[in-house]
């Protein structure tokens, strides 16, 4: 199963927001820094195998964009810092659940959880970073941080419960995509950047407005590694092409494949996705570019990120909004990489 | 594996706390109001899949700890119906999740939810319903509830995690057996007392005072679940005897039974646990009469109820303690049953 952005056990695309935006350095060693503390929180017999889960090598997106939609100024705001860190160990939770279920040995260069100490225990630890995420959560003032990202998580496991059980079958509207990725993937993405201008103290107005660009940028961001699956050089990011079409995962290229191609070829595709035809990729591949797929796909994420950006262009004075459009940039750069 | 008190397959020993409190009745079905309530806040596409692991046929021993610890007269209190709700929806969680780890096809008469929906559904579904506890948790006017509970899950996970790598060892000393059953049982026996009196407005002494007996509760209730493995009447509490030398759980019993048996006979034991020798339960189980294991067991229950009852007996007016101190007569009574 791959169901979050940066839950494959090959390397992602690289969306390294924490590079783009080099003033994040300290954030990011506060951040390093809290997470290596929460270790000295778990029980004595489990913390070596915690502090193998605990990850400091990741991208960090979620709280890069917990940073930077709380960006007063240079200084590092410990309330960021700590809920940073809520949300890098869910995410991180759900990646040890993630590896077990795709039975995967290798994550960011080195063994999986699942592989170092067995699905019993990967199981069980994905639960304790989870549990621990939520206590640490319980550290703030009030209940809102521990509210919000309890219910995050619910919805996430709801996108990627949803996602595993249509795996294979093809009665798969459009809809239902986007009610999956805005489950799977938008959903930490609108929860870090909501969180992070609540902490910082913004206005509910801009709060809201800062959930919006985050969940767009989640949408779009999880189109464009859907993309990447099929439209990716295979070396450059280190996974093989087509996986989706392999494991009967109707993506939005696949969809929109699906929509251009003639009835009786559109059988063939679909017989493919329900495991009755061996995929016969080549073809496929040769497809996507007859029918311009990328360039359908490439104008549905644009169309996403126009909403999330909509959504900012009142705020244009206050400082995270500059900073939170430069992702928008960095992920359209990245999707001209990609192009054919 | 079989981790916690009532986390087996088969239907553990019947401790019906809930029958015995006659009077818990209108606070249970209080309860079980609450977690069908929780159903629809479930995304709707796995709100069956929620429904289907919100089981309300349980004994819920959890819950009358925290209607009994924070009884202060017949009247259902919401908060505490709505703690109880939160630990049971974990210990459910911890179910779903166990089944999985165990390969477990029935659970209380019915499929299990991995093999209802399979285990890459039942991992997410297990993560959904725990973020749903704390999402309720979070519901409450201070972030008590969600540090308790949180914390307590993690303790929960790291017991199992060790227990689970020190399975097939027998470096176990007595002290490690009491450690992971203080984590992985008595935890959720604690703070299930804990929340009750707290939530009922008692005084931090008194609060103290259930959270030990809770604790103890527990210590004494898991030794008896590993007890009942050797001694249970195999129909009687549906189970198959041994199920622990089988799969290498070194428990009191088989500590007990390693110290007394002579050097020779010991190395025999420590083969069948290692799996190196297929265990001989016949003789086992005469060695385990012959050297009176039962009664070394039965005299440390006893020793850590009374730990339990001594915490409790300056309270002797407070209305929970009576009530409290039923439920350590009802487990006496289930072990005089198990008695050779």
């Amino acid at each position: 199963m791959k169901p979050s952005a940066s839950s494959t056990s090959a390397p992602a695309p690289a969306l390294d927001f924490a590079s783009v935006f080099q003033r994040l350095g300290p954030h990011v060693a506060a951040l390093d820094a809290c997470l290596r503390e929460q270790i000295e929180s778990f029980e004595t017999e489990i913390r070596d195998m915690a502090d193998y889960c605990i990850d400091t090598s990741g991208k960090r997106i979620r709280p890069s964009l917990v940073f930077l939609s709380g960006w007063r100024n240079e200084t590092v705001n410990p309330a960021l810092v700590k809920v940073a860190a809520v949300i890098e160990l869910v995410h991180l939770a759900t990646l040890v659940h993630d590896d077990i279920m795709d039975e995967a040995d290798i994550r960011r260069g080195r063994d999986t959880a699942v592989r170092s100490f067995g699905p019993e225990a990967a199981v069980l630890l994905g639960d304790a970073l989870f549990a621990h995420a939520l206590h640490l959560a319980a550290q703030f003032p009030t209940t809102e941080v521990c509210s919000a990202v309890a219910e995050s998580t619910r919805r996430v496991c709801a996108g990627e419960i949803i996602q595993t059980m249509r795996r294979g079958t093809t009665e798969i509207s459009r809809a239902d995509y986007f009610r999956v990725i805005d489950l799977k993937t938008a959903e930490l993405f609108r929860v870090s950047c909501r969180l992070g201008a609540r902490l910082a103290e913004f206005s509910d107005a801009f709060v809201d407005a800062a959930a919006t660009y985050g969940r767009q940028l989640g949408i779009a961001y999880q189109i464009y590694d859907d993309l990447a699956d099929f439209f990716g050089e295979e070396a450059r990011i280190g996974k093989t092409l087509g996986t989706d079409l392999v494991s009967g995962k109707l993506t939005l290229p696949l969809l929109e494949l699906g929509d251009a191609l003639p009835e009786d070829e559109r059988a063939g595709l679909v017989a493919e996705l329900t495991g009755q035809a061996k995929p016969d990729m080549a073809r496929r591949l040769g497809q996507l570019q007859e029918f311009a797929i990328f360039e359908r796909v490439e104008s549905e994420i644009e169309r996403q990120m126009e909403i999330g950006e909509e959504a900012l262009a009142p705020f244009s004075d206050q400082p995270p909004v500059a900073r939170l459009l430069t992702l928008g940039s960095t992920l359209r750069a990245q999707i001209a990489v990609l192009r054919p």
